[in-house]
């Protein structure tokens, strides 16, 4: 995986707990697609599981349902104007990939690509369908993660709604508690 | 409501989308409680619709079960301190409320309290229990929201992990796409 390093599966969290917009991305059939996600949360450390809507208008609805499988990559303010563009153009009329020049990885576990501009890839299958009809609601197991070692303050994106996102600013250490979430 | 504000429904996930830490309020039977959580994401616009998880560990999961109510309370970073020791201390052998010298203010249609410290309040009740037993995951709908109108920039809390919290930096205002999430 070039570029890429493994990242513990314990510790997937801390990457999801504060809110980063993500690229969902999935496949079926050889045709790739990809969206912007900010609808998740965490649900479990370890396994790491991952609750997300989707929702049943987007094209990613139909592969994920049909697959059940998906990549959650997180991205940086680099690609920001890519993210948004993913989110108003329709993966089942055109390649995202292709016309948003983002550059697919095979993955390990899954057939979905992961997206190698983003700083951190989550190769997931979907394991808990039970609040999908209501809801569009999917639980995700993370089986694979890996993370570019190279970006050590990752700018990630969180969105705020109407087209504002701010990227993280100062940091606060304060004593740990194990059982803090 | 003394300097709260009433917040439109249809605007409440602009403040849970980019993943703040948050004081989840409940009461029982006179007794109020208080814990910090990272773990939500919207689910629905409107009404909103929010997702989370509550270790059957806390107290706080037993008031959620028997009353079907709580407050999501949205605090900054001036309350740092007080969320990590809410995180580490038991509300079922102590008033937490009393400890870290927190104001409960009464809701207006639930009976878990308000925090007013914090910048925002989101009353809620349980409406789906599906997923409770495998994951802790409670489906809650708020039906009141407040926000302190003075206070502008809000500077929430977003946990990386072992006590390690950002505070939102640059913003970034890019075209609106209506349906991105």
């Amino acid at each position: 995986m070039i570029g890429k390093k493994e990242f513990p599966l314990s510790q997937v969290y801390g990457l999801l707990e504060p809110g980063p917009v993500v690229l969902l991305s999935t496949a079926r059939a050889g045709r790739l697609n990809v969206m912007p996600m900010s609808w998740h949360t965490m649900m479990e450390f370890v396994p790491p599981l991952v609750g997300c809507v989707v929702s049943s208008a987007n094209y990613t609805f139909e592969i994920l349902c049909k697959t059940g499988e998906c990549v959650v990559n997180i991205p940086t303010m680099e690609l920001a104007r890519k993210i948004v563009a993913c989110g108003n153009a329709c993966g089942r009329s055109e390649d995202k990939f292709k016309k948003f020049e983002l550059t697919p990885i095979a993955g390990a576990e899954v057939k979905a690509p992961l997206i190698a501009e983003c700083y951190a890839n989550l190769e997931c299958k979907v394991v808990d369908r039970k609040l999908v009809t209501k809801y569009n609601f999917f639980v995700l197991e993370v089986v694979k993660a890996w993370t570019d070692p190279r970006q050590k303050r990752p700018r990630t994106l969180h969105h705020e709604g109407e087209g504002v996102f701010f990227i993280p600013g100062r940091k606060i250490s304060l004593p740990s508690p194990k059982t803090f979430f």
